[in-house]
């Protein structure tokens, strides 16, 4: 039996937002592998070992997926959203890196519905012009080189994206952001929170940076921040095409 | 009746990539709405009118698509990859704008597989850290403005997408493009180039931007750059999670 790999994007939550390509490669599947809640969002059958882990463990998980394959598995590692935006296929790659052996396996890397484009679409179009993907959280990088990058963003008038902006162990960066984003934006700047997009927990709301809280976010808050010309109408937000 | 309007992304070719949700819509769809190329992946039907149109009309199709809505319609406007990624949901929104009294009308917008993920996913993980998308063509902003958001990215060491990179009446600007990245990363940094990605026309390559001349890119290709950690492993290209 010849292995293969697949990491795969499972999207926000709702299921109409799977791709068929993924759904079918869950249905070839031996063995599926990744963080507890998403694994627990595939179907199990017989014949499909299903492997759930904790978090922070994404090189474990790589190193697993990967011994399976050469053992003839066919692995389905789970990201939601989308595999290839602060989710586990860099870490695949990674793990990859160190086992030369393993470069000629069957791997393949399925696109999904990532975070921020579904929470935009809930809103309206608040990343119709030129945006930036920042994740906040300061585990695999300095908190400087975070800041910088929001600070950057902003001064080039990027409509910007949020991952993991806050969680219990580091609360501070998130007060951080809004008081740098303050700073270049202004108080009338419009940010969206947008929270378990997608699920029955979803909760997504805009305000501007003058009320913006760090408490309107937490780990499953994926968080937009329009540009200079982002504005409502009616019950939307959207940034305009068009740019001075 | 009442009418709806949804504004969906088709993803970028393959149909195994079209959400369900999706798919859902345009079965119960009167009409739909779009550019001719994406028009013809929807399969015609009885009670289905197709309303495809050519290039830069968005905002005429837009306002057809609030009209046939106010009449009753249940009406899909395509956009290929996700439609609020320098696709039609802006353009729609903007219609709105101009006609306070549609405010109120049933619309919702279906996220989509955008080109970036799709041409990351088949290259590798390249957008496996924080990143922009930025696109190339000046017909709505002023070209100092995309050069000055390439070079701020770049300096802020993102991993950068760029759509509509060229095209045959604007062939200058991918050139200056160039330029401005073989200045801001080097000579030894990544490109990746991905031309109709999950189309039968597919080709994906990965040079330096040493070695990338302005000829590999067209309209159908989106344009991937790494950032300063973006490496090789095996046949693939990745960012990887952890930056210094």
């Amino acid at each position: 039996m010849t292995g293969w790999l697949v990491v795969a994007g499972l999207g926000p939550g709702d299921a109409g937002l799977i791709t068929p390509e993924v759904t079918l490669a869950l249905a070839q599947a031996t063995d599926v592998i990744g963080y507890f809640p998403y694994v627990a969002r595939v179907m199990p059958r017989d014949g499909l070992t299903l492997h759930a882990s904790d978090n922070r463990v994404e090189l474990d998980r790589a190193a697993l997926a990967l011994d399976l394959v050469r053992a003839g598995g066919r692995v389905v590692v789970v990201s939601s959203g989308d595999p290839g935006v602060f989710a586990m296929a860099s870490a695949v790659f990674e793990a990859l890196e160190a086992r030369p052996a393993d470069h000629a396996l069957d791997i393949r890397i399925l696109p999904g519905i990532t975070a921020m484009l579904a929470a935009a679409a809930r809103a309206g179009a608040p990343l119709g012009h030129d945006f930036c993907a920042i994740n906040l959280s300061d585990n695999l990088k300095p908190w400087e080189l975070v800041e910088a990058r929001v600070r950057a963003a902003a001064k080039a008038d990027f409509a910007m994206a949020f991952y993991n902006p806050r969680s219990a162990s580091r609360p501070h960066q998130f007060v951080r952001t809004l008081e740098v984003l303050l700073e270049e934006c202004g108080a009338a700047r419009l940010i969206t929170f947008a929270r378990a997009v997608t699920t029955p927990d979803e909760h997504i709301h805009t305000v501007t940076l003058g009320e913006a809280t760090p408490e309107m976010a937490d780990m499953r808050t994926v968080v937009i921040v329009g540009n200079s010309a982002t504005r409502r109408v009616g019950r939307f937000v959207y940034t305009p095409r068009r740019a001075e």
